[in-house]
């Protein structure tokens, strides 16, 4: 096969919907079911028409667009998300919609048939910066989410992710349920710095980290920051840096590849002469090994209550969010891989740090991902960088590992 | 002198106020210059041309309203402030406020001529809670802080103090600057636990600690939580983290009554999955003796530097406040004391570590302070209370200490 993707109107498509929701530094803020998210996928919609798809919404708001085949057979679906983080970067999700949808322009372009229908999906609000938790779009297509709960779930004005989906007009009405899949196949950035660091242009990824999505609120006794003495106090807030503390030595104490983060942390009253009186702040914990991360939540659990006692504050601390280790499907893994070596491309097998709307996928049809380098390991972050040489390559292996696993009908 | 206060009557403006801006929990939220500072200066104005006061705005919306003396000699001036912290409490100035309306009525009641005028005053913004810095209207006043540095104050959602003046209606036309004044004089609750421990009703304030204010800015790393190794973040609420553990520690190595406090702490994007890539805070130091604060404050910087070094994140430390200790004036505070005395009531010298805006008016006239008990000590909640017996005390008190600074004229 040398049929490949057009890495001019790749590049295009990303410059257009990277300027939906751009911030002044050239990074992205298009918040899950925001009006920049609806002006987002309304250009996806149009260009997904445009390439002769038949759309449908489900009720989640995932998009889904589909190219027949030859046979009325389960279809190989390629997506992402297209919501990103505050100020976030322009590769995120994005990256992965438009490689999805330039693979199945080729198809056009080639006048490629399949045996199996080949198809996209965008999925809503994959990364519970708004809403929690994450891949809330994809958890429920997998029923791993109840809808009702989805739909309740509140960003922190309060506003309910079922109203939003209704305001912004992608309440669709085809049910968000499990369907026959060939295979779900996601190009992503890697996120981290290994690809980059070993001059590898394309990750074949086997399988996505266990993580562990912790809430805990200390609750300490707001006064007045001058007349109380030091002896009487009971400070949230010096509760909640001691429990940051601790949260970052667990790794060294686990070792391995655990990964340990506070990324919210919210004080309230939250004026400079008040001692703080309460404190809610998020505990993220990522492993390869479901033990070891276990293992992390009891030390977790060890360490809250030490600090809690210490300061003399009262605290609820709820593990509420927690994924399993997940492997990809082997044959779906063996076709990146076919893919990336047919195009003459170093690749190495590697294992996701990050969730992906993969890992919901992957317990109900057989999946596999695509990475492409990230400049210094960044994302989530304005300078999110993948070079456009790197693109084109894990572009044009979606495409042949899409083709392979839809088996090429001329 | 038998005169009295009407202590029926100013239990009932405590509770007609009190409701202006009250929380579910019978707490107040009346931020400087909302809506609801709004009503509670339109329920005051009312209430003190009721009693016959001529009102006045200045143009930091201080408000004053004054009774004629015999003589055109400067007024002994009473007040404090109106507006709460976030879910603050019904006594923190607005107490002072209404015992200084209260006094001023009770002098009509009795048919009292002073030689000196009598007035009162509400000034802006004390609280320091919607507008850095605290204390500014007195502070503007007292030629501390320049008018248009105040008018360019900016709450948290980028609103000017300015504007926020004029949009409520109390951008007034005086000059805001020192006049002659007999005294000031400002009842206010203690917000320690001092009063109530040994069971003294009236504290008689001898000065106020010198207060500092820090702005802390931790710039680190924005990245993914999952991909990103543990070797290879900079993680700006980490560094964050081990500041508050140092602030909290510099009383312990100080000794004396140093407080120290973060009471502020914003982190940037703060949501789960994202590495802090910048965390704001604020740090509040206070003690007697300035000497002892100048080396706490020597702490914080190499506390900081260490703490940045150890994460390898950037900052910005800016000391943007300071306070040195005010100490009032020996025939005010004399006055105070007698007044305690004649009143058959426990009192006790005491030094405030709350700021307060009789800070500023020591710098243009003699200046006191009458405390009250504060329950557990605690101020800045909702949870704030004195006894109504307690509150009658400090009310004749401050009533008595104005009639003898103002010299009772028959």
């Amino acid at each position: 096969m040398t049929d490949a993707i057009n890495r001019k109107r790749l590049e295009e498509s990303m410059d257009a919907l990277g300027r939906v929701g751009e911030t002044p530094k050239g990074g992205l803020t298009r918040l899950a079911l925001s009006d920049e998210d609806r002006r987002g996928r309304d250009l996806l919609v149009e260009w997904m028409r445009g390439a002769g798809l038949r759309v449908t919404v489900d009720r989640m708001g995932n998009i889904f667009g589909e190219r027949a085949g030859r046979a009325a057979l389960p279809p190989v679906l390629m997506g992402s998300h297209a919501d990103s983080v505050p100020t976030g970067g322009k590769y995120d999700g994005q990256l992965g919609v438009l490689c999805a949808l330039e693979a199945i322009r080729s198809l056009n372009d080639h006048g490629i048939r399949t045996r199996h229908p080949v198809g996209m999906a965008i999925f809503t609000n994959e990364e519970g910066a708004r809403f929690q938790p994450a891949m809330i779009g994809s958890g429920v297509m997998a029923g791993k989410i109840p809808l009702e709960d989805a739909y309740n779930a509140r960003d922190r004005d309060g506003i309910r992710l079922g109203d939003e989906l209704e305001r912004i007009g992608y309440l669709g009405s085809e049910p968000c349920v499990p369907r026959p899949l060939r295979a779900y196949l996601e190009l992503h950035i890697e996120q981290g710095p290994i690809l980059e660091e070993e001059g590898v242009p394309i990750g074949v990824v086997e399988g996505i980290v266990a993580i562990s999505w912790s809430r805990l609120t200390l609750h300490g006794t707001q006064d007045h920051a001058g007349p109380t003495p030091m002896r009487i106090r009971h400070d949230a807030l010096v509760a909640a840096a001691e429990v940051v503390r601790r949260v970052r030595e667990i790794p060294a104490e686990l070792g391995g590849d655990l990964v340990s983060t506070v990324g919210r942390l919210d004080v309230t009253p939250n004026i400079p002469n008040a001692i703080p009186g309460r404190v809610t702040m998020s505990i993220d914990l990522r492993d390869p090994d479901d033990a070891r991360l276990d293992r992390a939540l009891r030390l977790l659990d060890r360490a809250v209550e030490a600090a809690a006692r210490t300061e003399g504050v009262t605290y609820e601390l709820e593990h509420y969010w927690r994924v399993p280790r997940t492997p990809f499907a082997p044959d779906v893994v063996g076709a990146v891989e076919s893919a990336a070596r047919s195009l003459g491309v170093r690749s190495r097998r590697i294992l996701s740090g990050a969730g992906h709307d993969a890992q919901y996928m992957a317990a109900i049809c057989p999946t596999g991902m695509i990475f492409v380098p990230s400049r210094a390991g960044r994302s989530h972050c304005e300078e999110e960088f993948t070079p456009m040489d790197d693109v084109e390559h894990g572009a044009n292996a979606l495409f042949r590992a899409a083709c392979s696993l839809a088996e090429r009908a001329e």
